[in-house]
């Protein structure tokens, strides 16, 4: 443990910014953590949520004493966010992000700081972690635990800095991966993007009437549906190209579904639903 | 609590069977429980899961003794199974069954009883419990408790019957609720059918390189499909013509997400996401 407290900026501080800054504070490792807020009254609802013990609204401030900066904002905001931290922190501070899209992010973030001498480190993560609730208030320290945080290293990305990253997300009580940002987007647009849009499709596809007569498999089915829309929609407009042939193959698999129900070829049927429960068994509960 | 103990026959002792079987030998009641297994395999195993103290292969023999007899074969056994039942039980025997779909095997099992004399009275039932688990070594006493079963009498089920089968259901600890048969197919082909079938297809519709960065958003979305393609077989087919028609609201759904995506109609992604949002929190977790 060193002896001299690092400090840790999370900027944006909701069910994941609140979880890293608690699991930082619980870690064993002396960390500061101050939180960014976007306005008083979201500073004033962090506060009072506990997740911190300083929050403020001054990012510049904030920056400046940073030697790990995360942006938990919205995927459409992260860039922004840490093209801004940049000018103010210094050369050693790590900036990543946890954002649920990549390759925009990195081309946005490496081409801000291109040619700036000085400039600090950074590379992309995303802590395949949260769950449809949202806020402070749903933080928790263990939302990390075990889990695998994906850390996407460019072509542009300075020797040394993924493994800073990965030491960081650990050090949390997490897994790490490393990816090239446009794998990562391809294969969450597979298994994040697409479940929340079907999610939500299925959802709206039920007529409110049959809502009483719902069980557990309407209710696990749909569940991620109940998720923030406005961060959704930026998450799948900055992955629109792998989300658009996400749908697409699950479009395929419905008619494919559909088509065999109009067929009466029940050996199709048992074929299909042996395909999914395969792939689903593979990855446990 | 009567003073000679009624018999309950269950006839297949499985997830739904075994849990149905356990809720009655621990609800207060006086029921001698005894389970009909299909081999003497089954039959075995059966005995080991500790369900039933007492398992046949003989349902001519069980049904003889039944006061009520309740089918939780699948569903395309269902309504032979019943018919089997009724020429060798008394007038005075409850006959239902726990099947996902109800209008077949209503008209089945009323069709084949029409006509004879002290035929006994039968009700369909279809308790929303269960999971993605099954066997009877994943039965609980619990497993009914607050859940609904939906009982479906028709316009040819005797005055009462569907009554006596609430209570049934009600003395297990389930909620009841009566509706016809072609109505709580065409629910259940949206609440139950198509999210069984629209998991599946998540999940064979993502590549096995992705599986490993999959959280908890596909793991919720996917979970049913893990559940025994034999049976949902079954359940599709016998409910098809609700099922395709869910099928297209669904696909119809996913083609608005796709469109607007290709548009990058922000506002009208938030719009579908908000759709499927409101519907998921009006039900709860």
């Amino acid at each position: 443990m060193p002896d001299t407290p690092k400090c840790l900026v999370v900027v944006g501080v909701g069910l994941i910014g609140g979880s890293i800054a608690l699991a930082a504070r619980s870690c064993g490792r002396n960390w500061r953590v101050v939180g960014v807020a976007r306005s008083e009254a979201s500073r004033q609802r962090v506060l009072k949520s506990s997740v911190v013990a300083e929050a403020t609204t001054d990012l510049a401030a904030a920056a400046q004493r940073a030697d790990v900066l995360i942006a938990c904002t919205p995927v459409s905001e992260v860039a922004r966010t840490l093209l801004t931290a940049a000018r103010h922190c210094s050369a050693e501070t790590l900036l990543t992000d946890a954002g649920s899209t990549k390759r925009q992010i990195v081309a946005d973030v490496e081409g801000g700081l291109a040619g700036k001498s000085a400039a600090p480190a950074f590379v992309g993560s995303h802590p395949l972690a949260g769950d449809h609730r949202s806020g402070p208030e749903s933080a928790r320290a263990d939302l990390l635990a075990d889990r695998l945080v994906i850390v996407t290293p460019s072509g542009r990305t300075p020797t040394g800095v993924a493994d800073r990253a990965c030491a960081f997300w650990e050090s949390l009580g997490a897994e790490s991966r490393q990816m090239a940002p446009a794998e990562h987007d391809a294969a969450l647009a597979r298994t994040s993007h697409l479940p929340h849009l079907v999610a939500a499709a299925v959802a709206a596809a039920t007529p409110t009437d049959a809502l009483p007569v719902t069980a557990t498999g309407w209710r696990d089915t749909t569940r991620v549906a109940a998720g923030p829309p406005a961060l959704w929609r930026d998450i799948l407009l900055a992955n629109r190209g792998d989300v658009v042939a996400a749908i697409e193959s699950v479009e395929g698999a419905l008619s494919e579904f559909r088509q065999a129900l109009v067929d009466r070829d029940a050996d199709r049927i048992e074929q299909l639903l042996e395909q999914g429960r395969r792939r689903r068994e593979a990855v446990g509960d």
